[in-house]
């Protein structure tokens, strides 16, 4: 089980039918009440300190105990659709950036992200709550080889775009009808060098600051937006 | 004086001549002690534990007291450049969000940052060190009425961009060369009345997700990206 709370997250998990065990509420929730009751949905109503004590002080008035979140296999991103899009994420610390990276994936239209067991951060709370419930919609994929991953998403199709500020390509020069994966390197060490060698393509966003580095959340919503 | 760490964050700040008090340093950080020699400036080397004490765990090996950032006048955004670019933030909490707004502010280019006094997350040490030393190159503004604020900028030439979901232009068709506000409004409540009356158009995003929204910092890079 896992904890989740805060108005946008848990709606979604009510919304999507996710298995939920001892959902609590603020008795001013009116409105996430008639949906509980609508659903059918058992909750107790308690105190503001109670929420505060059981899910920290984001909870908005909300919170509940949700079936872990499920995990996919590769073999769900291979599917007859046209022009499919997945992220890759090599390598992803902050929960912040994982959490805001799950909304656009959604936004986007993007299947789903597969990442990697080591070095990436795992679906907590803090991820969940930042998604602000785009993560009930978003198939995620751990896998022990981001490598073997990535060739075997070329074998059945799709092409891949990682993302460096090196990169020489513009997304407005490449075909876009075609499966993509797009691939995103962590904030300290960008993507490998094993992964950049599998890369069809290697692109960049244009910037002309002093700094010159984006958010890895920010970069990787400009570019899926560019991909969508 | 404010607390700042981490590498990138104070690196910039040496680079920028800033005024800075009382540096503390580890002594693997021989790169960053090559720099403040060069730069003429004294430091102390510390242990690992000291600087958890001072600066918390984000500190990278290195903090130091700076001088608090200057903060400008709307007058700065007069110039005589042409196509300048401006965001005009309706309310920002987040310090994560406002630092990675920084660093896409720099990395496009736009002039500054224009926040109201209410409602608006000052210059914390943690905006600093989010923002990876962007801050150092990026003007902002603290004003008292963003509507006195935004009718200034229009009367000086200024063409209002305001970002909203119901939005019906898209970037691509509006004429970018001239001056540009881009507002973007706070995540809960998006943005004020008052200031949508105010804008010449209202611009969104395409999204085809089951949540539709994305997260500030997301929607400020890709649109600045656009206008860039």
């Amino acid at each position: 089980m896992i904890k989740i709370y805060g108005k946008n997250l848990v709606r979604e998990a009510i919304l999507n039918n996710a298995d939920l065990k001892d959902i609590y509420i603020s008795a001013n929730e009116t409105k996430l009440m008639a949906l509980l009751n609508d659903k059918k949905l058992a909750y107790k109503v308690v105190s503001k300190q109670e929420l505060d004590n059981m899910f920290g002080k984001g909870h908005q008035g909300i919170g509940a105990f949700r079936a872990d979140y499920k995990t996919y296999s590769l073999d769900y991103f291979y599917t007859n659709e046209k022009n499919k899009r997945v992220l890759l994420l090599d390598g992803i610390n902050d929960p912040q950036n994982f959490g805001a990276i799950i909304r656009s994936v959604d936004a986007f239209g993007f299947k789903g992200i597969i990442l990697g067991n080591n070095r990436s951060v795992p679906i907590t709370s803090v991820v969940a709550h930042v998604s602000t419930g785009a993560i009930e919609y978003v198939p995620i994929c751990y896998t022990n080889s981001l490598l073997a991953a990535l060739r075997n998403l070329k074998e059945h199709g799709y092409w891949v775009i990682s993302a460096e500020a090196f990169g020489k390509t513009k997304i407005a020069d490449i075909d876009l009808d075609r499966d993509i994966v797009l691939v995103i390197g962590s904030e300290g060490f960008g993507i490998s060098k094993t992964i950049l060698k599998e890369s069809d393509y290697v692109v960049s966003i244009n910037m002309k600051g002093h700094v010159n580095s984006l958010n890895a959340s920010v970069s990787a919503g400009i570019l899926m937006e560019k991909l969508m």
